[in-house]
């Protein structure tokens, strides 16, 4: 863990948790990461919650502190940063799931896709692995950049 | 959904879920709910996270009008009320194990047991059925109070 976090209340797995993405914004740019495909500053932007570029900038460094994300280059322009989840953040992947189909069955206004929810009952083990193999191989078409 | 709520910014399944329980104190009072057995707002007063008791008072409201959480009269006193997931409440119990597992994994200081990790790892349906099972028989003994 590379954060200067605050000292620990407790050793709860909640709490660890709650300090790494317990944050609207921070758990909305991981949707973005893990089920849009967004990869650029722009593209979290476009978001229709509105994320304000100050706190867009504020919660990827702190993702990155916590080694959810990693940066590099685009390697279609070259120059733009593009942003990718980690292992670590990856593995979030079965709770966001979880998230998703239990607000798909209590939302009224939910606008999840049926055939996504259905596919998390009937393959949620297939899906996490999917999700996963499609990130790790956007992510190794791109250098990782440090700076 | 029973709560005056704002606006909704998003159908997206996660702006629900934050709606409902993005919140630290929020989720540490469902893990006392769904994990520590805990019924009483004297018990969730005693976690270690130290919550304030308007905070508290607060947040089992917001609970309540959510759906997630249901009053009743202590069956042993009679006189105290107790605190139980609903329904919808104990949906959540996939999303919170899959959290607790991520947890154990990346972080260093946890505390959560190496035997419920493994439980969770190698049989997380049936450990969700037995907590929902458990939770419900608790809730039954009760009779519900609306007031």
């Amino acid at each position: 863990m590379k954060s200067a976090a605050k000292p620990r209340r407790s050793t709860c797995p909640f709490d660890y948790a709650l300090e790494v993405f317990g944050d609207r914004w921070t758990l909305l740019v991981l949707r973005d990461l893990l089920f849009s495909g967004k990869r650029h500053f722009r593209e979290f932007c476009a978001s229709e919650e509105g994320i304000a570029t100050n706190i867009l900038t504020d919660r990827l460094k702190k993702l990155e502190a916590w080694d959810m994300v990693s940066r590099s280059r685009d390697p279609e322009s070259g120059r733009q940063v593009i942003y990718h989840l980690t292992d670590k953040g990856l593995a979030l992947t079965p709770a966001m799931l979880e998230i998703i189909r239990w607000s798909a069955k209590y939302d009224p206004e939910g606008c999840a896709s049926t055939a996504f929810i259905r596919r998390i009952k009937r393959d949620r083990d297939g899906l996490v692995a999917e999700i996963i193999a499609k990130a790790r191989r956007a992510r190794r078409d791109s250098p990782e950049q440090s700076d």
